[in-house]
């Protein structure tokens, strides 16, 4: 964590990249911007000398780069991030401009480490990803041919940032949204409680936590809001069992 | 001339390109944003399958792109040049951001056709270049490493265009500049006139001329006043004409 430079608080994620060219040119799009903190989901190649020869100058964004296995292991730590969108989901999560949401970004990035995220070439970013963003952003684009390439991407979002903190003035953020883990943490057990205690009865829960994702994701939860939420999910469970083992003993006894 | 689409009155104009895939990823760029229109100032390898590889959807614009031999050919039409440069030059022409200049851009854009201009990969554009254009624009980078790839700037600019397209107000242009040619016209005409009549003695008059460039550019002529001035120029040589054969007669008659 650097309280001197937010741009050292940013990390560059890029989620199963299919060419290894678009790395490279992603590593050097970074570096014209002053980004470093490179982090890799499962590229399909990599290392690779396509991603060598598209740095062009930016090897050392590469050689740091962080390879990870997992969406969760890529945000570890992370308590902001935004998720880059080519089309307009099907989500109610908030959708920014590149314009909007970098200065918030920024904001975040003076104090704890945040995240910027790229989905692969041909799909972009799955629902499961999306999920873990608080804030969805897309670049305003041609409507009839709106796919930009992923380095093409880093390249105008850097460029938003560095323009971001021309303008940057020093605020402290409101609130204190805890860390990915954290939050992550917090929906498993709910997940798991709503279950318990029969409100999930599916197996297929998805489109119902995505809803509650959405709506924790605009409210920004704090360390301490985790802690309170999960207290309730805790003895909504134990309440819940005290609830059915009475109901089988009552069943027991007539 | 389109007096619809703004967008339809925009060229990209690549100079001396050295990578093929570097103008196919251009192409792609400018079609994400909306523009159309590609110039191409002896590209060092054009046609090239590699152009075709990086276009990647935008083939069309690949192939009704403008191969010129000059910089003159690429501007002929245009009333408003904008050169990007990487580096902060040693010439007092008028430095813009993107975000200051697109706009007025788009402006022009609404009447008349305008250009940007991109230099070749390693060096950028020539001042010679430079001097054709009225607005010099520097996308903020980091100062250590700011060689954006050609693509990568294209696609920052056609970014800020459309940024700029969603706050358009189209707004009669106080001056109506007149088209390049015109303008160079005037500059040969008065180099010229300025031998003539003694005012430039060296062999090259590059320098001199360099400033009066930026003088103009930053005035704008119109077509009138670019008359106006062509016929003070006209006079100036007659008159220095008739000088010189009445001093040529007198030393005769001596």
């Amino acid at each position: 964590m650097n309280k001197q430079n937010p741009f050292e608080n940013i990390r560059v994620v890029l989620s199963h990249t299919t060419h290894p060219g678009n790395i490279g040119a992603a590593a050097r799009a970074m570096k014209t911007m002053g980004l470093r903190h490179l982090y890799l989901i499962n590229p399909r190649h990599y290392p690779d000398p396509q991603a060598d020869a598209m740095a062009a100058g930016a090897d050392d964004v590469l050689r740091d780069a962080v390879q990870c296995r997992s969406i969760d292991e890529a945000l570890y730590g992370a308590v902001f991030t935004v998720a880059m969108t080519a089309r307009m989901r099907d989500i109610s999560i908030e959708v920014k401009t590149p314009r909007e949401a970098m200065p918030i970004l920024l904001q975040h990035a003076a104090v704890q480490p945040v995240a910027i995220l790229f989905g692969t070439e041909m799909s972009g970013l799955t629902n499961e990803e999306i999920g873990k963003a608080q804030v969805l952003v897309n670049i305003p684009a041609h409507p009839e041919f709106s796919s930009l390439n992923v380095a093409a991407a880093v390249q105008v979002i850097g460029y938003e940032l560095v323009v971001a903190a021309q303008n940057y003035l020093p605020n402290e953020p409101e609130i204190r949204p805890a860390p990915h883990e954290q939050v992550e943490g917090f929906f498993e057990q709910m997940e798991k409680t709503l279950f318990d205690i029969g409100f999930l009865t599916t197996q297929n829960p998805a489109r119902l936590m995505q809803r509650l994702r959405r709506l924790y994701a605009r409210s920004r939860l704090e360390q301490e809001e985790i802690n309170i939420l999960r207290g309730i999910l805790s003895v909504a469970t134990e309440y819940n069992a005290r609830l059915r083992a009475r109901y089988q003993q009552d069943h027991k006894d007539v």
